[in-house]
Formats: structure tokens, sequence, C-alpha cells
């Protein structure tokens, strides 16, 4: 299960409004034949993507050909050769049961013949819960709260989304001693992982200094993906309209001096540094820290503040923590 | 083999003058059975300790009693269930063949039975190696060179002690946002760990202005182990005898301007922030990076370095990254 929260926090801020969940799946002998984790929303949940590498691993050929997640889930269900009988699967959410923009899990994990289901959290969606019941009726074993309060944190941003309520993370990109000025900080792929977050999030909060001095254009171009809302937080309402960010089609731009605006979306990032950080503070659900492994001369971020450490991953170059605010 | 690295990361710094190495067991089906790393010196090897917890895995309920690695050893050795006929080791480093402190893992291997041997390094030791051509005669199938570079990294102080040079490397405490100053940084585990590699190390370098500031004991009460020989570098020649570092019994206290003294030591550690870390820069091997998960106010280091990183652990409240100087 620990091994399926890892690969499941790798993709987190990337899956909203679905809750990101790991999931891994070993032979009837107990050999991990996959670890995954879920994909954009309407792509393959993790139970899916999982089942799909297990197939892969056992030699499949075919499937890593078909398209949709949809297309993946019939090739599975009509599949018949039944390679993955009795094997188990842990998986850190209840597998769902309803037909959303993916068919039900869990009639993939009965269908498949999987004897055991290992399961973190129960399913506070109503909608799409009573997986664990289907299957149990199925014949499956079911194990649940296998290290579930670590499961129930990885999916906050989703229960946040449940309750209807705005999910408030703030980025913050430091080197290794902590300097956040100075120029570009981390490497390509964490900034490619960041461009993959603003194209799930639905608003973007930064300070107007940084405006003014980056003259940024806040779109997720690395990934190919849209350019989220803007909320600029300024006492000073002129800026420069050629800064890139303003000529984004279809995006909206506010400029205003209080975070107000953020009770109109759901899943919001803030990227700054210092005097963002103490304005947004009472606001802010979680915070994601990318480490640079470079020392540089620069300013650093003078707050007191203590976390809680959730994930720490680390990529070629960063390492990259998530942290609860307290 | 990558989970065998990330355990044998977990106890770097304190094994030498062993290599610090991992082991991963999997059953004849491909289940995971046990993931070890090296103990301290005299102790179990990695191999053994995984062959150790493999069979608690197994239900042997007679191993753990047992205190010396010897008599497991000779446990394992006359232990004829053959529970691990057939099943898969994995090794960051080829298997000793050599009677040191500890009988030879190479003859574990092969009296146990396993029939597959996957191996990352070879022991550059000509006393030590061999292992695999012993264990390829008696009809283990080895595999070699898997993540060999990694596996070649994690034991570099152990080739240090091999060429018969020193190997130092700088331990620092930053709070999340790199400040170094103003009390304890880091939680009761990760100086538990601090102590631990006091314990290995046969040198400790501090400056001057700490030990006047911080009047520290310098040993490793935390985990009841030795207080190391301490290396103070400061111009200024005179301190307060009454600081506790300088009433151990059996220590050797040098103050000096230079690292020169380092020469006649062979697993150095630097405890420093700023002052030290400029004047040490071409000495050091590795950097060991300790992140609390608070921001306070405060100093933060102020130079330019670029690191290489090595692994990131997570402890409970911080996270751990060692780095190649470069």
């Amino acid at each position: 299960m620990s091994l399926a929260l890892k690969e499941a926090w790798k993709r987190q801020g990337l899956t909203y409004p679905n809750p990101v969940v790991g999931a891994l799946i070993l032979d009837k002998h107990g050999k991990i034949l996959s670890i995954a984790a879920t994909q954009a929303a309407g792509k393959e949940h993790a139970e899916l993507k999982a089942i799909e590498e297990a197939l892969i691993t056992l030699g499949d050929t075919h499937i890593s050909s078909l398209q949709t997640a949809s297309q993946k889930h019939a090739y599975i269900l009509s599949y018949h050769d039944r390679q993955l009988k009795d094997a188990s699967i842990y998986v850190t959410l209840e597998p769902c049961t309803h037909h959303g923009k993916t068919p039900p899990c869990s009639l993939l994990i009965k269908n498949c013949g999987f004897k055991t289901l290992i399961c973190g959290s129960i399913d506070p969606n109503q909608e799409a819960s009573g997986g664990i019941i289907q299957l149990e009726k199925a014949g499956v074993t079911v194990i649940t709260d296998i290290l579930k309060a670590d499961c129930d944190t990885l999916m906050t941003p989703f229960k946040a989304w449940q309750e209807n309520r705005p999910f408030v993370f703030f980025k913050l990109a430091l080197s290794a001693n902590g300097v956040y000025d100075g120029g570009t900080i981390t490497s390509l792929e964490s900034r490619t992982l960041v461009h993959a977050m603003r194209d799930n999030i639905d608003f973007l909060v930064i300070g107007g200094e940084t405006v003014r001095s980056d003259r940024p254009t806040l779109d997720s171009r690395l990934v190919g993906g849209k350019a989220p809302d803007v909320l600029i937080i300024s006492r000073h309402k002129e800026f420069d309209r050629s800064i890139p960010l303003f000529s984004v089609a279809g995006r909206k731009v506010f400029i205003e001096e209080n975070f107000d605006r953020i009770k109109n979306y759901r899943f919001i990032m803030i990227e700054g540094t210092q005097s963002l950080m103490k304005l947004s503070d009472s606001l802010v659900d979680w915070y994601c820290i990318f480490n640079s492994s470079s020392y540089k001369k620069g300013k650093t971020i003078q707050i007191d503040k203590n976390f809680t450490p959730l994930q720490c991953i680390q990529n070629k170059h960063n390492t990259i923590t998530w942290y609860k605010g307290i």
C-alpha cells in the first residue's frame, strides 16, 4: 500500500476533480505485476491503469494500442484468458461502481477474477461508492482500512470538492539553501510538472511584483494544456498590458487586493514567495515545495511557520515535498 | 533493486568500513519476502539480515531470539526445511566469500537453495570477492550490472576505504526555508541518526564559533555510542574548557586553522554551516542535508554551488538528502 501511495503522490495536483488514487497488483503468488496511479480526469482510473500495466507485464501486446479508457475497459472485460485470476489488488481508495466518464472499476476487478482487494479509504462519494459490498457479494475477499489515515490524506483535494469548498495549495520553488529569487530555480522536469498542475487547476494566484519583474505567461505550454484564470494580488492596478499573461485568449485576469475571488473557483494554486505566503497563510490547505540541488546567493523566505510533511518525491534534479499547513 | 538501494541509503554513514548494502528477497513465485540493509560492522550483512527477515515472514519464530550474526549464520546453514529453495535475491553488491567478523554470505545463499542472484556492483575487495563465480559454479543463475552505476555510487565511502583515502561528508541541518541558526532544527529521530553517524565516524570537524555559542558535547549519547575525536577549526586557540566536548574521556581534541589533520583519519563528518562550508569546499565528497518542515526566521547560507542529488529519504518530520559535491 505504501508503494501505491507513493505512486499516487507523483500525480498529486494533476487529477482534480477526481481523487488521485494508487493501485498495485500482485499475481496469485504475490509477485508485483504493476503499480499505477489515476490518469487525468476522463482517462484511466488507477485500477484500470494497473490492470493494463499488469497485462503488459504478462505479455499482452494489444492493450497499449487502444486509445481511450473505455476501449481498454471493453477489451479487459471481453478478455477471457483470465490471466489475473486469483491476483490481488491494493487500492488506496474503494473502487468506484458508477458509469461516469469511464465504466466502473469494480466490474473490472470482478470480471478479471481477482481473489483479494485491499483498500485504504472508503469512497465518500455516495454516487460512486458500494464497490466493496458489490465485490464481497461476488466472492472477492476484501480487506479494508490498510494505511487508512495516509490514504484519506492523499485524497484531501477530492474531499474538498465533495464538500463544495475550494482547495488551495501554495507552490514554492527554492534552491537547496532556501533562495527563491534570481531566475529559474528548478529543472525542466519540475517546471513541466508545474505546467501540468496549471493545466489541472482552475485558478492561479500570483503577486503583482512577480508579474512586473518576471513578465510571465502563466500557461501550461510545456504540456500543451490550458491557461487558467489568473488573480494578481496587488494594491496598484496599473500593469504593462504587453506582459504575456494578459494576451491569452479565453482567460480572465483579475487584479485585486485580496483573495475573495477564490471562492468562485474550486482548485487553486498560489505561485509565490514570502509576501504572498504571509498574506495567504489562513487560506492555504497544502504547500508544495520544489527544492533544487543548487546553492545560490539570494533572498530567502523569512517567516515562522510549522508544516507537517505528507510525502517527498524525488526526480532527477529536484525533490518535491508536499506539506500540510498547520 | 531500487527498493534495495533505497533501504541501503537509510543506513548510509552507519556501516563504515563495511559497504552499506541493500538486499531484497523474492520467493520462487516472485513475492517480496524481505528488504534489508547492512547492520553495523561485525553485525549482520544485508544478505543475512534479508534471509533472517524472509524466514520470519515465512513463519520462523526462532531466529530472532539469536543474538549474534554468527549464531544466525549457523542456524540458517543447519536449517534444512529449504524454505527459500528457488527464491531470488537482489543485492546491491556481490556477496562476500571471506570469513571476516561474519561468515561468508555466498555460502548462505548457496546453502539456502536460491535459484537466482541479481547483483548491482562487483566487489572491488579482492579478499571478499569471488561470490559470483562461486555461486555460478554451484548452479545459481547470476545476473549482474543491474542499476550498476547507482549501486557503485552507494558504496563510495567503502571504495575510499579500499583505496586508503579519507572519505569526508558534510552534515548540514536547515529549516524548510534554509535557515541554519536559532537552536535545534531537526527532529529527535533525525538527531538520533546524526548520533549514530558520530558513533560510526572516526573524526568530527566543527567550527570554533559553533563550539563557543552552542557549547556542545559532540558525542553519540542518543545511541549509547562513542565520542569521536574532534577537530575545531579556529584561528583563536582559547576556549572555555568547561565546554562539555573537552571533558569526554579518551577523546582527542585538536584546535587548528586548517583541515590537514583529516589525513590521519578515515571517515570524517564535518558538522557546520556557511563558513565551514566555504573553507572545506575542496575536501568534501558528499553533503548530507537534513531539512526540517518548519519555516523560521534566521540566517541562511549564501554560497553558489551545484550538487547532484543521490538519494532522498523521508522520516516522520524531516527529509534527508544526500548530495555529491561537484
